[in-house]
């Protein structure tokens, strides 16, 4: 992908590190289908499934760790 | 999101730690999903289903890791 | 919740922990489902159903990661 | 539980970690499924079920993680 | 395997680390499955799911947390 | 399992940490099932299904973080 969408794991607040983790779990999803008309498609089919929408918060809190411990949890 | 929830991982004791764990688990859902009239209708769904209340304590487990590691255990 | 649960991550031994991971799982349900009577009307469904038993035993897992760590794995 | 079963988690060897792993793993769903003649009854369930199996591996895996931190790798 | 695929975790840039991260993610399966032809067999099978979509930004996670602590998280 | 597997965590390149660390998830499935026959017959299932397939490649994920963690990520 030429696009740069991370280009660092530091954010000012755990918030936005949060937000980052979000986008991260959802580029992981647009490198797996790159067609945005797919993955329209899809919203509706996951965005109204209890189980999707726990998976998806799942994979964001893998992602926020990751995001978490680079910020040394924003302690400093 | 321009409301203001997560400001610090930061709590004085494990069970506030696990609540923020929680909250966090919710946002992640929230944030995929905003409509909060889609949120409320499927809460039926999940809360009945002994897979989505396990698939839920997961994730709630996945972020008290990381609130856990920012607290440093609460051991200090 | 009013009901405090979960006042330390230290136990004596790893068995402790290991039971202290459990109780964390049953509160990640009990915090998503609060009714008393649906959960025991859910314990026959998961209790009988392989898949269900072993996803338990997933967060139970995870939630031991968290309590080993703050134990320093009982090393000292 | 009154059987002690897990009273340290170092290992001599990575083997008889993995294999403490797989008791851990095996607890959990003791624990949660108490009853002996339903474990046995849903043993041939997963055992025949690639998805389940799959699954087990990943307990186990997540399990293992622990005890390998707990035993610095067996660096030592 | 006698092609060499992972020589490093090491990355420049955090986004080259998602992306290795995505490679292992592929690599996982291809191991698992090494016939090219039932591979590409599959691939509009997830691709057009969104629960497999999900799961596919999970696996690529959790990779990125081996790859990012590796890397120490691109602090230095 | 009398067999000795699993001697050492240590590995010379990230690519064989990466190969030790899918015998470690097919070893958790052995362990689970051993019979060699049933787990012959339940390669094709899992081998051309999708989700068996990115779930086998999760496993291989976390346990290649047990074995990258140990090599110290193969940085020194």
């Amino acid at each position: 992908m030429s696009e740069q969408w991370l280009t660092s794991l530091i954010t000012e607040t755990p918030q936005q590190g949060y937000e980052l983790a979000i986008k991260m779990s959802r580029m992981g999803i647009k490198y797996t289908q790159p067609a945005a008309e797919v993955r329209e498609k899809l919203r509706p089919v996951y965005g109204e499934n209890a189980d999707s929408l726990i998976a998806s918060s799942q994979v964001i809190a893998i992602n926020f760790q990751t995001v978490s411990a680079a910020n040394n949890y924003w302690r400093d």
